[in-house]
């Protein structure tokens, strides 16, 4: 994989919708190449929502063929079951990924957001309208539910192109405990 | 797949060990074929360990041709953190499996518990000496880290045993879309 022409996949995993989006990067020119939502609120069992996780991603592997994975990561939820939940559905989502061998690194929303608009604290739109910006697409629905994830994959290509190096991939776990000691469980 | 010749995988995810054992039933015989421990905490890389675990379970299946997954699943822990880190864990475990098109059953720690000492409230021991009594397995102490990935797998065996129907699994994909074809998305 040259580093100037790459296809970045990210994702924002959810149990109820999951978002993705992908840029293609050649000669550090990004174009949106492909963007949607999974919908996972029809199907009443968890155990089928994981499956559907599993084969969406893999058929847009398929499709798209990316080189990366960029994933958005909240490390914080309301309660222990949602946690569960979310936690399974981004490893299902992640592990298409690893069976294709595609690396993937993770980004904590904030970090999305402020690689996106220079603020973490920014709203949903705001990140949205930026995106419609910097990569020229139509404002609509199903591109506001897949913000997140065109927004990690941006924000991937961003952390890397400037330093010229890659950033480490599988690190976001221990690179955040280390960051914030004081979350460390 | 006979239901009178199959084999079963019981696993335990977690995050620092992943327990696994394997049964295989034939006539109604039950004989345990593997049993180990996946031991992911010399990498101090949550991503690496998503990926260790995907491998060996990748690795397990290959070997072993199992024609169902029980996991052990607690729907409860400490904090959120944790119960993110585990849902992972759970999650690509899980995709391993579905990547092979094998179907997943999970279970509560109680119900498993229940379903091999008689009592949802058994400690760790008591499970492991029923098991060793049941399984006739020598005991050692990576059977006993193993326990609760066993004990899933008989328990998984012991649900469809008596009926002579399948517990709920999350295979028929395609029988589920028969059966529910407004759910089709």
């Amino acid at each position: 994989m040259a580093v100037n022409d790459r296809i970045i996949l990210g994702i924002d995993p959810g149990t109820i919708v999951m978002g993705y989006g992908l840029i293609h990067i050649k000669n550090n020119v990004v174009k949106p190449i492909g963007i949607g939502v999974i919908k996972l609120d029809k199907l009443d069992d968890h155990g089928l929502r994981l499956k559907m996780i599993f084969e969406r991603m893999i058929a847009i592997i398929d499709e798209y063929k990316p080189d990366e994975l960029a994933i958005e990561a909240p490390f914080f939820g309301k309660n222990v079951q949602s946690m569960l939940k979310l936690g399974r559905a981004q490893g299902v989502a992640i592990a298409a990924a690893l069976s294709k061998n595609i690396p993937f690194t993770e980004y904590s929303p904030r970090k999305i957001k402020m690689s996106i608009t220079g603020s973490g604290n920014s709203s949903k739109e705001q990140v949205a309208a930026m995106l419609v910006q910097i990569l020229g697409i139509e404002k609509e629905q199903k591109f506001l539910d897949a913000t997140d994830a065109l927004g990690a994959a941006l924000c991937h290509y961003y952390q890397n192109k400037n330093t010229g190096t890659k950033t480490k991939s599988y690190t976001g776990w221990k690179a955040f405990l280390t960051d914030n000691p004081k979350r460390k469980i």
